[in-house]
């Protein structure tokens, strides 16, 4: 048999045509390159890591040879992480990101045909991976005015359907604000449902850490509250059972010497970081305060370093004329229940400053292109 | 209907239960922690980057804001690496290890049902991905005593079916060391067949830097002949239609700021990296040389910074007696098809004479625990 031959017995396929069928239907999520001065858009912490700490880690990753591979199984970081919550390392894996850990823990859960509901409007990854690993998904709208989820919508569309549904919670809820009420994770668990809670907010609003579960999976970040987004850094927390199972599909060597000597240093100045979520909060209030004085926007309850609003008039002209004056703050408006509206990351005191002034005055017409 | 009334309608599941099946039955990767005075069992390159460039990147990486998201493309680096095989970075993709993007590449191209034909044995990464996609795992022998891939089996499991196949091709192969032909990686694309070509030992073995086809993708590493393995680093190149679809299925932000710069610097100095290649292929006809030269070891031909090797007697024994002697190789004789053989890495000259003095040693008995 030659290649010939063997063309001949088989349908040609080239190119994309061989692609999966739910790849070539996705969107891809981009990010359109934005230059500005005051970078408020992507609900990054607003600190850097002082030099001092920055220098440690340094000499730790100098001290290292970079042609050996990481450790395996990450054991100090996974060891540290696991102090903190009163956990052991088996409850606990580490990845590039925790959008990495996103993606282990739904290839783990999602079978094909399995019911994934997600409040919605919020972080588009969860959809786009259950749609990867075949699940059907139930979207159940968030309303951003109550600075909550919707728990008995999340209940309801979790119900029936023979299996349990897995349900996602992105706890403060991203781009909307809003968080699981107390008790309301209980609720999700004692009726059966399976839950994967993002705690990517989580240090900016005190859900107690909800103890392990055999239908809880948790997701935590190092990239904002710890001002590391730099350097992808993610955790997941579960019962030892389901981290060895979402073992299996993690790829080894995840997590590279930087990032895992950074967490490390990171983790013995929680104290740092805790201050300056107090000035993210701090801000945060100074900064509801002055937009709800701004006539025509309405302001959404936030437990994020961030704060979304609906604009009166034209979001995209808003948008806009904050970037004109060098204030890039995310447009949220095409998201589903979010039209006209707006989101802000707190940055430093300076940076909302200048976001403050800027949307004042693109509120009263200091350009063509403002809003109103 | 309140969380009690919805459990009744649902069966309960919990823990591994709700884990899918596919998950369930497999068997995670794991790699026994071993400590050694000579670790020559991961086929990483021997030479760690001078103190100079690790200093240039270090301060690079001072000099940038930690608390920010990493370029949301990796437009330096793409380009950079695009620019030295002649593609623009339109054709180029970079990840957290070559591992990332081969699993993004399972994700995007195996669809359930689909055959994906793996010469076996090889890197055991390929079929788990294509288990997790769904895929249907075509093995073809490998015998790695020619030190070829076995072009003709491979076309034949290839053909027929109704669809074109995914043919996996690692080139060289580990952990045999064969690789594919010239004119081979022609012969499967003239086929039908779509061919991922893992070339992360592609340094060793000038393959012709094949030119993008739109039935082609292939995988490459900083962890091998670059010497970065410590910092997960690696990229595929393929056609910028594909590259399109397997950009949607890839997390955002895969790569962080150490890395991308870290990379940067180790492509300004190739010449260097070129010369430590040379060294080791120098390092490699010595070992290959000496281990002939000992009774009762088959040696396989290798093109890659690694050899395999069968032992007449008892593998296990062998592999134990190096470790007692400060040298850790690895035991491949679980693989399919490599019955009593082992591996070890291509390592500094000092290294290799070490192993060679320990495998001689143990050999000729020196120990209880020895092979013969």
């Amino acid at each position: 048999m030659n290649a010939e031959e063997i063309a001949l017995e088989t349908r040609a396929m080239t190119g994309t045509d061989f692609v999966r069928e739910a790849v070539r239907a996705m969107s891809a999520y981009t990010l359109e390159p934005r230059v500005a001065r005051d970078k408020l858009d992507q609900n990054e912490g607003a600190f850097d890591l002082p030099g001092d700490l920055k220098s440690e880690i340094v000499q730790r990753v100098l001290g290292r040879r970079w042609n050996v591979y990481p450790d395996f199984e990450a054991l100090e970081l996974r060891e540290a992480i696991a102090r903190r919550a009163g956990l052991t390392r088996e409850n606990v894996l580490v990845g590039n990101g925790s959008n990495e850990l996103l993606m282990i823990a739904m290839a783990t859960l999602v079978a094909p045909g399995r019911r994934v509901v997600i409040p919605t409007p919020t972080f588009p990854l969860y959809e786009k991976l259950a749609v990867i690993f075949g699940g059907e998904v139930v979207r159940v709208e968030v309303d951003p005015r109550t600075g909550l989820l919707p728990l008995r919508a999340m209940l309801s569309a979790a119900a029936g359907g023979g299996e349990p549904a897995l349900v996602v919670a992105c706890s403060p809820n991203n781009p909307t604000g809003g968080v699981l009420a107390p008790g309301d994770l209980d609720a999700l668990l004692a009726s059966g449902a399976f839950v994967l809670l993002d705690r990517a907010y989580g240090e900016f609003w005190d859900d107690g850490a909800p103890a392990p579960s055999d239908r809880l999976v948790t997701l935590s970040t190092f990239s904002k509250a710890w001002g590391l987004a730099g350097l992808r850094i993610g955790w997941l927390e579960s019962t030892p059972e389901l981290c060895g199972e979402m073992r299996k599909v993690k790829l080894p060597y995840n997590l590279n010497v930087f990032s895992q000597e950074a967490a490390l240093v990171a983790l013995e100045n929680e104290p740092l970081m805790r201050a300056r979520v107090e000035e993210t909060l701090r801000e945060r209030a100074r900064v509801i305060s002055r937009l709800a004085s701004m006539r025509d926007l309405e302001i959404f309850p936030s437990r994020a370093n961030f704060v979304a609003f609906r604009v009166a008039g034209d979001a995209d002209a808003l948008f806009a004329g904050l970037a004109e004056r060098g204030v890039l703050i995310r447009n949220v408006s095409r998201y589903p229940g979010m039209s006209r509206c707006l989101r802000v990351s707190i940055g430093t005191t300076e940076q909302n400053q200048r976001f403050l002034d800027a949307i004042a005055d693109a509120l009263a017409g200091g350009s063509d292109r403002s809003a109103r």
